[in-house]
């Protein structure tokens, strides 16, 4: 809850993504509204569609977590996921519609102060995503929001999903540093408490709409980190850059 | 020896990086004179050095090729192989010197078309490096030469060297692509027929010079390639980017 004081800046940044550096729900909203408009679909409430739809991430994740399930991308889990949510909404569309509605989680723009804050950032520092998804989905998601990445990391190169501290260590080996080298940047308290216990250092971004008007969590630091900003620009003041 | 028409143009480029778009001989010259100016060094022909510490290169990689040797990164290999070169030159420098030395791989200018066509050809492709240098080692020479890279990819990820094709198919495989839908582009005959025998598309880019103005190989295509272009800004012409 508390901060501690700032010491030597980090060497590189690693970022989480879906939340902290783009907005995912707003995404899906978009590409669901779009989609409705086409097909003549009435009465969807896409940004309960994309809560359910989020919803299933994590107990998705967790069966590859526990050992049942090899690893696989996220774009097989955002495609067995939408089966449900359609049956849950009543909704049915086409094969190929559901192949491209998919795809939305490729297509995720950045929060307003995310490309600016990178672009400061990388300037004094090498930047990374440190995210769930999948290498390919992660250039996608850079080319559409035009995130400057000097190199994409992540749960592939590790084969496991955060908060498994592979994740956070193959990311630092990648970069031939010492974890306490590293910050790892997120808007969420179990990112960072997974980074921390792996000696990386911490900033916390709260992202106080990431799930809608509504959100009750994550809206500040639950545990010890070595930054809290307001947003990505602030982070490049706090660390010079 | 001959070009084959252009079809569809491919979605992502490969791009091998020692040769083909830095200009290594020179940046390890440029380092070695300022190391020698620094140490009062006198006589030393920094151009036979360099190509004296690249000469035992591909024998290092073939002891990694042949299973002799794990995997290891160029880091290690470099400074391996700067003792020999030392030794050859009759050059005694204290171990902090040997690192430094060792980091000139780390600082290598691109050729004068490099930035420029890479700016372009991202435009309309994904571009990323596949090479046999470590992912830490290209992050340096992208932020150093300033190459626009969407993701890093190569030997790191396959703990493999070209022209494994373990190489290639790795990097494909990242992006979630067919061979086909990847197009390779090298100033080395060798990386192009490698990655020719794993499906993917070829582009020829002689880099005539790459070992100063005596050099005899390289200067052609010598198996068919998809494309033969004379620098970078002419591969995103003949691309369409």
């Amino acid at each position: 809850m508390h901060q501690s004081p700032v010491q030597e800046p980090p060497l590189a940044l690693l970022f989480d993504v879906f939340g902290t550096c783009v907005d995912w729900r707003s995404g899906i909203v978009r590409d669901g509204e779009a989609l409705g408009l086409r097909l003549g679909l009435r009465g969807v409430d896409w940004a309960a569609f994309a809560d359910a739809w989020r919803a299933r991430y994590q107990p998705q994740l967790d069966t590859v977590r526990s050992g049942t399930r090899a690893w696989t991308t996220l774009d097989v889990l955002h495609r067995e996921a939408l089966e449900d949510v359609l049956d849950q909404f009543r909704i049915d569309i086409d094969s190929a519609d559901r192949d491209a509605l998919t795809l939305a989680w490729h297509r995720l723009d950045p929060w307003p102060d995310t490309c600016e804050g990178l672009t400061r950032l990388k300037r004094r520092f090498v930047i990374a995503p440190n995210s769930n998804a999948h290498i390919a989905l992660l250039v996608d998601i850079a080319r559409w929001a035009r995130l400057p990445w000097d190199v994409v990391l992540g749960a592939e190169i590790a084969h496991a999903y955060k908060p498994d501290p592979e994740v956070y260590l193959r990311s630092v080996e990648a970069l031939r540093l010492d974890p306490s080298q590293v910050m790892m940047v997120a808007a969420h308290n179990g990112d960072l408490l997974a980074a921390a216990r792996c000696g990386l250092r911490t900033a916390f971004v709260p992202r106080p709409t990431e799930h809608g008007p509504g959100q009750t969590t994550d809206l500040r630091p639950e545990h010890e980190v070595d930054l809290v900003v307001t947003n990505f620009v602030e982070l490049a003041e706090a660390l010079g850059a």
